[in-house]
């Protein structure tokens, strides 16, 4: 059964990841890039595993111009926008450009990822959209040991009904701590 | 050597723990008391045992009703007010209202506390003055699995410059992950 699972890393402040980060990849601090290792590495590799396609916003798309010319992901990603744009291959990862909002996405992504999980990489807004319509059914987040101060919350906007959520699983490292919940949706 | 030691409680979302949360005892949901066991309630003996004095502010004070009856410190807590108000006795707890700022309850607290640590226990505008200051050494964050959607964030109105934290430990229950982090303040 495909799960849709938001990853995504949140400084302990609030605030989503800067322009240098990846999807759930971790904060790093003052513009540096994050490689993980140890448990992070093994904690993004697991999610990476698990995960068949993924959402982001076009905005992150931007932020991170794409992803160059590597392909991190060996899934296809649904962009989020508000205008048409063809779709683009970079060796295994495509990425497709989705105009009709967040269920045409998810619908996509769904029949791309068989029977792993959708993955909602961000940012904050998209991640909310999600949230509100009650489409979350787990989410990872890595927390960094960082204040920001400001900038844009993950969680902002949020009105009731708020999903009850069960932490499932810990791990850390020095750099994050990475947190699993369940989220169990209520009725509206 | 003392150490100023924020312990609070706050959800995913940031706010801090409502009427119902002591000093850093967990958030409850709906409003129900939480009795901690098992790793909450050793992180909670652990802060106990270490600390030797608390500051709290008087709406802190107010909203849990001075903690009623019973004396849930062993130690003394410097209550931070803009109104005079006599000190009060509760078993081995004494409350002592100081209202002239918070280097003045820091160094009163500091005095009582000897060599064990001081601990900053809410709200969350006297957690957020204590760290403008650059007076903490240290933070105990209790992060409890909920959303909650609107109220007092722990973290607010921080300005630069943000102090640096260091994730130096972490543990966690299905009620709450506990996060430790040291505090490097930076010159400003």
């Amino acid at each position: 059964m495909t799960d849709v699972v938001v990853d995504i890393s949140m400084s302990l402040d609030g605030f989503v990841a800067g322009p240098d980060d990846g999807l759930g990849r971790g904060l790093g601090e003052g513009g540096a890039p994050f490689r993980p290792t140890g448990v992070d590495k093994e904690v993004g590799d697991e999610m990476s595993a698990g995960t068949g396609a993924a959402i982001v916003g076009r905005r992150t798309y931007d932020v991170v111009d794409g992803w160059g010319d590597e392909s991190p992901f060996g899934f296809p990603v649904f962009v989020l926008t508000s205008r048409e744009h063809p779709r683009r291959d970079v060796g295994e990862t495509s990425y497709t450009f989705v105009t009709d909002g967040i269920e045409s996405a998810l619908a996509q992504a769904r029949e791309a990822a068989g029977d792993k999980d959708v993955s909602i990489g961000g940012g904050a807004r998209v991640v909310q959209q999600f949230l509100a319509a009650g489409l979350v059914d787990a989410m990872q987040i890595h927390l960094a040991p960082v204040l920001v101060g400001e900038g844009t919350r993950l969680f902002d906007h949020l009105g009731p009904p708020l999903p009850r959520l069960e932490q499932v699983g810990v791990r850390h490292s020095p750099y994050a701590t990475h947190i699993r919940y369940r989220v169990e949706n209520r009725s509206r």
